[in-house]
């Protein structure tokens, strides 16, 4: 049966909805700036405030070695699946402050956005979840699905104590889904559900030469730079097209049907539109792919940065000691971390030239993460954002890495439903992040269908579900 | 004459000769460094006030529109030839500071060392003469010829503004040969001139991407990395057998006869020695040529450092925005370097790949500089160590650079004897650095025996003095 009267409690309290998103936004929960610790306190009380506003049975604060866990449940739909609500608190730091037209802290409305620090990430969007729950339980007194709530304050420092927390408590989380909203649309009146994301391996690499730094004067010629040999040693980690050079690095990797492709080449981002965001004029990277496979299905190696001998302002003639690369691969299904690491390892052994030594350093991985588009959750999420959005969802695979996702699955066996409501020109994590306000409110109602769609499709007949909701909309 | 009581007295006052060259080495006068320009000025003014007590007629502090040049001279030897003397009292910096087994600028005497920063370069070599100055006017009131001192602070910056200050005090300068010491012994024990030394040519290349850093996880494998571009172009500057891969780079170097590569391997130092200086395992580069030739009658292109990326702590997972490097290119003759310069331009430009862009730099440049090994002041040098170190000493080529060679040759035609006091592994530029104490001691000797020699040789029968001076020897 359709939410009528659920979505119209959430309509007619609009306005007070975005009074306390305003709040909300107000706390500089800044998690990578000891100063601020206070204030990500503060932050999390008034949260778990509005969880216990909202209904929910019970609300806590969990702590950490770090910043708290926002907890909140509500369990008494029997015989129902459980799903766990994630979301996080905390902001990025807001320099270069000068950039700002209003204050990070103030937020304010201009047109139909909503500006300041996490207005957008992840503020605004997890704000849609509790708005949708406090909804419902005011205007129906009960929850169509059962719910857990997992809201972090170190998202933005990479979430050094939730997998500890997740697995300590992996009764008080147990679920049948996760859902999350921390990623973008594709365009704005176009929904997406994330079904992809690559994995991570974090790697350093060093170079060891002469025992000192010594004078190119007087060595020059005659002795090995492990500067220059981690060039030509980065040099050779790809070929001359685009590929990477690592014996074996390919072989594990899925091969996608035409039809999967097909599929991302209708609704995934064009060439030009991936280098307009990228503001640069050509693309680069492994032939036969388009830039948008070649950022989500096909692996990458980056370079971030070198370090190693005299990087100061003017000249010191010198032949460095020593040199050392950060580098990040990207993984694919179904390439493992480990396994990667070792094949660069036995590369890395090869082709260090023999006037120096290397040292490969593993800093941390991620395996690269599938939603299967048909689980039931993931199907509850299409209905729902055509519901909120009035436009069918397109499945979109994404580039980067969302640690939790990986840890939701590892630890409590669970996918994660990623239905993000940001939009590409937002400016999360720079100066004037903004929020726009239709996807608030649409998100709201978005949530609220969710929670309806799956109470109903991850239990039972789903269409059936469907037609009766279609007579209530 | 042999200057018997000169020599007594510099041995008289040895410890406090250390003292004070301990004061010396404890200003912190590092050039490149805007944070030490008061440091360099105290240093100055302290090496004035040395020359000022040593007995010197005239003391200047001579402005530049950078470091002071200080200056002192001594002209009552009537009819008796001029000589100038050149040293420079800045150091380079310091870091890794971590590396320093004592604080760099608390000199400190461990065995028959003493550590710190500037102790061999060049404040320790710089200070044999301002000692052998004082020995001789103290205790004979005159030298045995006419002497002014010009000490620069900004040797380790390229001396940008010495050219023009020389130029702008060609009458004050005037002199019939330069001496300094600020290059290597072959060995203890081994005096050695240098008669030889490659020009350098300092370049920067700086390459650019995407207008600002980006996400690896959003772009990586679709937009190349300038960071990986540059090392790919470093990597191509050099062929599989060490050799620099520009066109044309060879074409204008001087071929030795048979003669003077086999005095280069008699007297030269064996690759062993080399690689034992060095550190290092192995040798590498050019081949076909000893690492003594490598490094002296053969150029080399040394990379010193990369900037661009993430150097921090931790990761930040970037396709950074844009990436430098900074190399020095050591050339010998006849190499011009603004031939070079051109060809290194016009290959960059061949090899930048298509999607960044690159911008080549030149700092600074040098030509390669000989001096005839028979000219008389350089015979008087030979005569002085002679008598300094007990040993004749050998000739030798040097693999860096001295542009004050060039300088004086040019803008005043003098030629300039380098007659090194340092060792092989005194680690200038590096941690740790140190100078010998016998040779800080058998250096003043050696200045004070240059001083006498040199009045006698290079106006009349320098037979005849040896024979005189050997008496009293």
């Amino acid at each position: 049966m359709a939410p009528v009267r659920v979505l119209e409690y959430a309509r007619r309290n609009r306005p007070r909805f975005l009074a306390e998103l305003k709040e909300f936004v107000r706390f500089p929960s800044i998690s990578s700036q000891a100063q601020y610790g206070t204030a990500v306190k503060r932050c999390a009380n008034w949260l778990a405030g509005r969880l216990q506003r909202a209904g929910l049975e019970t609300v806590k604060i969990g702590p950490t070695a770090g910043h708290p866990i926002v907890y909140g449940s509500w369990q008494r739909a029997i015989d129902r699946p459980t799903v766990l609500i994630y979301g996080h608190y905390d902001v990025m730091p807001v320099d270069p402050l000068s950039e700002w037209r209003t204050p990070p802290f103030r937020p304010q409305v201009r047109g139909n956005d909503l500006y300041g620090r996490g207005t957008c990430d992840d503020k605004g969007q997890l704000f849609t979840y509790v708005k949708a729950l406090e909804s419902y339980l005011q205007s129906e007194r009960a929850l169509p699905v059962n719910v857990k709530c997992l809201f972090e304050g170190e998202e933005e420092v990479d979430s050094p104590h939730l997998a500890a927390f997740v697995a300590g408590n992996k009764d008080l989380l147990r679920a049948n889904a996760a859902v999350m909203s921390d990623t973008r649309m594709l365009a704005p009146g176009q929904p997406a559900i994330g079904y992809s994301q690559r994995g991570a391996l974090l790697i350093e690499l060093e170079v060891h030469g002469p025992k000192s730094d010594l004078h190119s004067g007087n060595f020059g010629g005659a002795v090995h730079n492990p500067l220059q040999a981690l060039c030509e040693m980065i040099t050779r980690l790809h070929d001359a097209r685009g590929r990477i050079a690592i014996p074996g690095f390919y072989d594990a990797i899925r091969t996608w049907s035409a039809g999967e492709r097909e599929y991302m080449a209708r609704v995934g981002p064009s060439d030009e539109k991936i280098l307009q965001d990228a503001h640069v004029g050509q693309g680069w990277g492994e032939h036969g792919y388009s830039l948008y496979e070649r950022t989500t299905v096909r692996p990458s190696l980056s370079v971030h940065g070198i370090v190693g001998g005299y990087q100061g302002a003017g000249f010191k003639t010198i032949i460095p000691a020593r040199a050392a690369a950060k580098f990040t691969f990207r993984l694919v299904p179904d390439q493992d971390p480990e396994e990667v690491a070792h094949l660069f390892r036995r590369y890395i052994e090869r082709i260090t030239p023999p006037a120096v030594q290397s040292m490969v350093r593993v800093i941390s991985s991620a395996r690269p993460a599938l939603v299967e588009r048909d689980h039931p959750s993931v199907r509850a999420a299409a209905f729902a954002l055509r519901k909120g959005f009035g436009t069918a969802p397109v499945f979109l695979r994404s580039g980067g890495t969302v640690p939790v996702v990986n840890t939701f699955r590892e630890i409590l066996g669970i996918p994660t439903v990623l239905m993000g409501f940001a939009l590409p020109d937002n400016r999360i994590h720079a100066p004037n992040e903004k929020f726009h306000l239709p996807n608030f409110f649409n998100g709201i109602a978005t949530c609220i269908w969710f929670l309806a769609a799956a109470g109903a499709m991850m239990t039972r007949n789903s269409r059936a579900f469907a037609r009766s909701a279609a007579h209530g909309d």
